[in-house]
């Protein structure tokens, strides 16, 4: 997973496997509410819907894709225990949907993991490994794990059943808000944003699939710009969940089925995240703050960067992919 | 309004009015959600039920009296504007509820009201009047801003029409959850409670119904020990929409029509309100956490405090009466 290898198509997951993914979790997923807002609607001069997986269980959205991989598991594989390197979502996410289904997750953590993240996956019987915070030291400590204990590896992003999994929210959000314009979702490994390509496109080829990007690891950007995959090297942005480079699995969705990155700064994504905390009383984490601020950044009517010629679309969703948040180190009094 | 009158009944308002209220603001307010969390029923032993009046507009259940206040002017007192006084949540409902209506709110608030409910008063076109943190300035200020400008008292919960409005949200949550065993509300000044206590003896006669007070501002549980009204004199607590007395309409419902006032300290209020941020993902201010702290403190599994003969109510209601926080200085960074 360290590089992607060549592949030329999104032909891996379709349409059909988050139709399937989405049955197969409906009895174990929250069917997540759909948010708006009066004031966020007026800042950027149309209809912003927020699809609510912060609600979900594990509080983000990763448990759809979790929970999926695990339901396609034999019982012989389902009963060694599964296994996954993550700093952070997915390592809850599936910490949890183990303990549903009676089975050991071994998580391998970067050292540097916040201790809130770690707690968590503690708190859902998730047996840690820490290792050095490198994606090196990440995937040598996983591969040991695994043959220690026998695990089945779960990947976070780059995996058909990962993919169809995640899908399911854009796929729900297209169900509560059929007439969308516009969809958005933010661009770490790329699952969650190559499951909401399949759905948007599934729904309305027409749609604009926008990502959301931070600056400080803007590798789909670049990559887009390039038209060739330039990895995340070096990270720097207050958004943990979107530091991951890329997959083999979902460059090709990005590349071939993304109109835009849209990007913004931390800055931008802070003052994004304490709006939406204090206008609609729901707690987002930065990651999930990047689309907003992004959107605001291009939309709003105090916005110098809309471009002239830029026609807002009447109706945005936005996936609000989690609410994971250190309520001991909130971002904006750092 | 310093001290309540001698009045022995609650007749002053009846569950018609309440109906009544209800019809009047539908247009303007939010049928706001009911939110249940599996970790906090766990944690009680039974279900608990969230209605979300964070949700509501201008963050607190005060917009529904505001709102029923207003709407019952005469168009020519209408135009004179309307006057309260307020540190909270009340200021900023009637500014917003004013704004709607197309008149002037003239807002007379104590020196030390926190600056982010004065920065929402402002941002509804309300018309801010300092005075010293005391009763009587504010009394006498709002008095003099009265007269000034010849608008129209609305005050902040020892009125009908603001107990009538403010029992739609009880109304609403048990038009949700039929079938409450109990229901609890914070006890401020009392006009939720007097309102609660309307909707849930019109509903069912026999549900328990309770408030939710902090220990440093306690004065409807000391009241009720005593048998008569005791005033708060020197309130010290960080829940600052429940500090005020009762007043002369809403004593008599907490004497006769409350089963019990449930008391939390500042400590256990807001490791209740910050394990309801992690846990739900949404925010809610202290003043809403006391009742879920209280709830925590007699019912919880690890509770001492739990009576030996004490048994949990299978459904509780709980009334999240406002969302309205300082993000800047939240209460577990102190």
């Amino acid at each position: 997973m360290a590089q992607p290898h060549v592949q030329s198509t999104t032909q891996s997951v379709s349409f059909f496997h988050v139709q399937q993914a989405a049955t197969r979790i409906a009895p174990y997923v929250h069917r997540t509410p759909v948010l708006t807002c009066q004031t966020i609607d007026e800042m950027v001069g149309g209809s912003v819907f927020f699809k609510c997986e912060n609600f979900q269980k594990s509080g983000a959205f990763k448990f759809r894709g979790a929970v999926n991989a695990i339901l396609q598991l034999t019982p012989e594989e389902l009963s060694r225990g599964v296994v996954t390197h993550s700093s952070g979502n997915h390592a809850g996410a599936l910490a949890s949907a183990a303990q549903i289904f009676g089975t050991q997750a071994f998580i391998v953590m970067p050292s540097n993991s916040s201790e809130i993240k770690m707690a968590a996956v503690r708190s859902y019987g998730g047996q840690i490994t820490e290792c050095a915070p490198t994606l090196e030291a990440r995937l040598s400590v996983a591969d040991q794990v695994q043959k220690k204990t026998g695990s089945v590896l779960i990947p976070p992003f780059d995996h058909p059943h990962i993919i169809a999994g995640q899908g399911t929210a854009a796929m729900e959000l297209l169900e509560q808000v059929p007439d969308l314009d516009a969809i958005i979702a933010p661009v770490g490994g790329g699952g969650l944003m190559s499951g909401t390509c399949i759905a948007a496109r599934a729904f309305n080829p027409e749609m604009l699939v926008w990502g959301g990007e931070p600056v400080g690891a803007d590798d789909a950007f670049q990559s887009k710009l390039a038209g060739k995959f330039i990895p995340q090297l070096s990270p720097n942005t207050i958004s943990d969940g979107l530091r991951t480079s890329l997959g083999a699995l979902t460059w090709p969705f990005i590349r071939d089925q993304v109109d835009e990155i849209l990007t913004a700064n931390d800055d931008e994504t802070v003052v994004a995240m304490k709006m939406f905390w204090e206008r609609t009383k729901v707690i987002i984490e930065p990651s999930s703050a990047v689309p907003l601020a992004a959107i605001l950044k291009r939309y709003s009517r105090q916005s110098t960067s809309h471009p002239a010629n830029s026609v807002q679309p009447g109706k945005i969703g936005v996936v609000l992919s989690g609410g994971n948040v250190d309520l001991m180190n909130l971002p904006w009094n750092q």
